[in-house]
């Protein structure tokens, strides 16, 4: 007797996805019907459409059923680690220089990014990550000093404000933007590129619940490539 | 009597986390002691310890119990739409034009990246994805016919490459990378832009098991924004 393992189901319910047999939009046969045809447990034929379902192959509902969707959206999944671990993950030195650092109200549509009236006064940090003593990604930053009271005794020319708040100021919620944007001549100086040069460019806005704690433009040199899986 | 509810038991864990009562590395009381000190159900602290743990501020562990994180690695999760939708989701009319179909050999880059010997013949496809009739995305794609042999059937004039694979050829994985590139004179000719301004780019390489399936380069037009969720 052969056993029927949860990958030969994933397989062959893959195979009729792709087929067609199960068309996009269809309901498939339930888990206790797929198991007496298969001959294996329900347990088996749970564990092989379950991969499915989180790759967005299949749509699992409760009481409807499991669905083939008709347009499948996919997700892809990045880590924001740490710019430091990052550095280092790629095999290179890390080191960090502070640039410049002042309390101000913020421009418009940072006050606006982090819903708080125009004249709040807020921190302001602009510093530059290097990997092997070469820019790798300027840091452009405001933080709300009422969300993070004890930045004050950070010494930020010491700890990044993006290592520091990840300690200190735990963040539930996020928004974040990904675009190119051709460097401005004060980017372009601090990286160590032509003005114009194409940057990878990450907007990130953070929450702790209904407060905003931080938003920040992270600018990388160029060159620069972030991983995601599917 | 009160009734204390999992908002507010998480919001009392996220303001030991951050106030560093719970402090980086270290293991937090057991649910059970918790919903003692508390007064409330052990389900209502498993409830609310449930989104901090998804979010990577708490780190469960079925035997080792849950940490504080020493150095959080948060995940953003961004979706993956089918280009038409994408453009349609932004109120605008969408239109394709396929540009250029053959069958050749791939480059050296595409063979590798497909993990195919060199001289495989694939499809090659470049396509213009617009949006209120301006260039909104370059598709320049190769295709394993073997892993999709219904291909040869499809008319890619009528329907997008990308919008034909997701419908017919279900992928089990993929690998992303988001780049900033300066637009090569032909894609600048395409997009209509300046050669050199900078491109939002992603490539994609997409698998069923351990079959290739394709591999593609999108170039979106200067000023796109991906949008994600932390």
């Amino acid at each position: 007797m052969t056993t029927i393992t949860w990958q030969s189901v994933q397989a062959e319910a893959l195979r009729r996805i792709r087929s067609r047999e199960w068309p996009p939009g269809a309901q498939i046969p339930h888990e206790a019907d797929l198991a007496t045809e298969l001959g294996c447990a329900r347990a088996t034929v749970n564990r092989a459409l379950r991969d499915l379902a989180s790759a967005g192959l299949l749509d699992r509902k409760r009481k409807a059923g499991t669905r083939v969707p008709l347009n499948p959206v996919r997700k892809a999944t990045f880590d924001i680690p740490i710019i430091r671990l990052d550095v280092q993950a790629r095999g290179l030195p890390y080191t960090y220089r502070l640039l410049h650092q002042t309390t101000a109200a913020p421009p418009p549509d940072v006050a606006q990014r982090l819903m708080l009236p125009g004249d709040t006064p807020m921190i302001h940090i602009l510093a530059l990550h290097l990997a092997a003593n070469a820019p790798f990604c300027l840091e452009d930053r405001w933080i709300n000093p009422a969300a993070t009271p004890h930045i004050t005794t950070a010494d930020l020319s010491e700890i990044s404000a993006n290592e520091w708040l990840v300690q200190n100021a735990a963040f539930t919620a996020g928004d974040v933007a990904l675009s190119a944007i051709a460097a401005p001549p004060a980017t372009a100086h601090h990286l160590n590129c032509p003005p114009g040069a194409p940057l990878f460019t990450v907007d990130r806005t953070t929450w702790a619940g209904a407060t905003p704690i931080t938003c920040v433009r992270l600018c990388y040199a160029p060159g620069h490539q972030m991983q995601a899986k599917i």
